[in-house]
């Protein structure tokens, strides 16, 4: 089964007023970040809005992902549903687009059992069909949460061999490598501070901030994955500061309005979602140059 | 304009594993419960898995439910999205269907401004050209609120008119009722106690388990719309005991076990949602039999 | 057992900076409030800020407000502490002050179990040694709540009577009722409708803005319990004004600024609570002119 | 003004059903921890159970462990409370018992502005007078928490030098660090990695655990003072599994049930505070010989 690590940008979903999706600036975008080194790249990520787009536009933007990628770099495609028959539906999709695995989110209006937990993302692997399936859980913005429990249960499965996780608790990362015992590879969240997920085991990280800043992104996991330490949290530290407009911005305005500044004119989020105002875009421009990445 | 009173059921949404609607049992359940004096119907609530459905099978279930109602009562279609503009292709799906009015929840994923939300709602009222819109607000399931000041600028929309509020904090309903001085209706839900609310100046209740006990709920909002609030008591007291049920099981798991008992073979929830289990269905069986209503 | 219903007030404590209970202003405030009609008063209740008080400074209250009551109303002295020990403690100390009854709170840093829950206010009740308790519930300020179960089982304790509930969910209340079988009356709080908490089944109320508006509340709870709904919705909604202030500004600080303009000196909330701002007494003042409290 | 660094743990409070200290157990406990390599100590942290203590246990307290500490580490000692005049008198009580620095905690019961926060902690130093205050913040337990914009201003004060934050989100501690650019020592709780605080910058950590654990603990604190991380990881990896066991039991049960395996019989957590059950000893006793500490 494919192997993954590394930096893996969350690519925003580029879709103007009337729906339809900006396939050229996107496909510009994927072509950059590989020629700038990044280790694969993830579409339909909560940065990509996959909650505000129907299965078609998800659909158009894994296909554009994949081929503007030429099998360079994985494309790890995100699927997302409340429900198990179209969570099935959306990776046999994502799959039949060419992608190479695929990042599994469950949505939840009623609470779901553990059991219901553990079942959709088995229906996924499944689905999957021998394909790297990455689970992914962010307590912030989902109304379930895997427990250590099922993750351990999970990690059982031959195919769903990665986790990354967003509930900014990097205590619990270490909890799963040690409780997963080396079968699921942990990537970071922006939530978390990637030098110290890599010093724990992490494998690498699936971040939104990485569309802004690549080539910085790409030199800390060498560093860190060197075990240069020292080296590391040097380049860590200037762009943490990036990471914290996240958590202050808005996740999908905060990447769209840097993009647009680096010359990616990828629009707006999806309303109701509102862009950035022009004092935080003024906030993240200078961040941005800061770090040089404007 | 429509005007909106008394009891509304919240429809289950009868679906099998293949996601085949089941349209002979939901006509039959919709004639039955007009039969039994229910003063409107609403297909696509919380009760009914809006969360769980395409828009296909949600516009399948308002024209089954449009063509079983024969226009005897109004049928007031729920519409849920996370995004503008599929919140009014929805709306005008459902109208297109013969839907007699709006049920509009908004969704999300990140958190969403109070202008946004406003915007939200604004653009569904808009698109609902002239029909009655209930604004329908859940703390407990959603991730965004309306907030008392949003709600008051709704209410000076023409058509938005009602308002569901499903906070289980009756001193809010009052708050809206005074501070949007007449303007809009204000329905209670099934984690408030119907008499309370039409005392306080309610019009009536949309809820899931008006499904199974319509006879009762009629009887009940009867006495209340006549200010007998002896009688109205003497008529909630063990109706009330259906409504903890809700609370602490699955509300669709509940009612679909329900009906299911009352000869309405409507299936089970849609997976992940698990079904009551046998214990539970014993209680539930156990509080209807106690009320009369199995 | 002493039987209680009726209008509750919780006083303020004034206290000076150098921690000094302001005794005069007190006692004239619990001597007008009983020839104002209400039916008991209660100290060290929320708004009596016990959570800011030493035990020192709440047996001086009470013994100010036993000797001022002079025996016509019961006075239910609020007992709140994280340990069963100093629970027991002050309510031997409430009960040598004259107290009638107590009020029980159960304050907690780390969680609570059911069990060590019910132990708390068994230990409570004990040390009552006969007189009512009042078990106390507010799941907004507190880090322990009451389950219904827990409930159930103190309200089989002979002296454990009455229970007054902050939740602001008064389908809760009706749940108390129904499953305590006529053991515990139920008082309601500021977070409550009282007309409605009366209509289903309620007792009284226990709440900061009776101490503005005795007679107008002496007034609701007249016409509530003589069944008369119609008067009571209609004495019910000019008061509500006053709830929604609470809501909104500091509980404390609100009934201290009111009572200050009505020409009690009680001073401001123990710091670092704030008083109110300019803005905020001068909509305080207006909400009290309105109903011709000021 | 004194520096501080390392390991420091927090004490539990030996107290037994009557409220006497165990002061002997304490005192064996201080010293033999001092023996045992750690920095310093802190009694009435958190797992010493600071929220269920008189003025008077905590006075006790503090006296005999500055008595058995002898000089040889610094002793902070914890002052909580709710109200400004408490939280100095405290403080005074604390440095006239020989305490050599503060660990700051604002408890809550009403939510508190910013600016009462800031004159709490500002309070507090001035009454610390010259000796180094500790910012504590604790999210899971606190109703009121520190916002980085309070603690910036806050770390202007002289001797409000250091913080700990028990928030367990770790790029929080990186964010502090970056924005009180030095003038705010960090110490770790055992809601973080230690191995991982310290790549970022930390000082130490402040922690229930390390009373279980102390030479384990320094080993780790070494290695990463050194700049050890392959070998403060190695450390870390094993330890971790404490930590765990602190999240999922009660806190100030877990260490005080290690310390009497160990021969400490400092007794049970204060009631209604529960003891760990057979089972839930059982699993400590076995994670406590896995890393060799029983």
């Amino acid at each position: 089964m494919l192997s993954l690590k590394g930096v893996y940008p969350y690519l925003v979903s580029p879709v103007d007023a009337s729906g339809q999706v900006d396939e050229a600036v996107l496909a510009r975008l994927v072509d950059d970040l590989i020629a700038k080194g990044v280790h694969g790249v993830t579409p339909l990520g909560s940065t990509g809005e996959f909650a505000y787009l129907s299965n078609e536009q998800r659909r158009t933007i894994i296909r554009v992902v994949v081929k503007a990628a030429r099998g360079r770099v994985p494309v790890i495609a995100g699927v997302a549903s409340t429900s198990i028959a179209d969570a099935r539906a959306q990776t046999e999709a994502a799959l039949g687009e060419g992608a190479d695995g695929i990042l599994a989110v469950l949505e939840a209006y009623f609470p779901v059992t553990e059991d219901g937990v553990e079942r959709y993302f088995r229906a996924v692997a499944e689905a999957a069909s021998g394909r790297p399936v990455v689970l992914y859980t962010n307590p912030n913005f989902q109304r379930s949460d895997l427990s250590l429990a099922v993750i351990r249960r999970l990690s059982e499965v031959d195919n769903i061999a990665y986790i990354k996780d967003a509930s900014s608790n990097t205590g619990r990362l270490l909890s799963i490598l040690q409780q997963t015992e080396g079968r699921l590879g942990v990537f970071a969240a922006s939530a978390h501070i990637p030098a110290c997920v890599m010093m724990i085991g992490g494998v690498g990280w699936m971040a939104g901030p990485a569309c802004l800043v690549p080539e910085q992104s790409v030199a800390l996991y060498e560093a860190a994955a060197a075990g240069d330490w020292t080296r590391a949290m040097a380049l860590q530290n200037p762009l943490w500061r990036l990471n914290e407009l996240f958590a202050r911005f808005s996740l999908a305005a905060c990447i769209k309005a840097g993009l647009d500044m680096q010359g990616y004119p990828v629009g707006d989020p999806i309303p109701p979602l509102a862009p950035l105002g022009a004092a935080e875009r003024e906030i993240l421009a200078k961040a941005l140059r800061d770090i040089g990445a404007l």
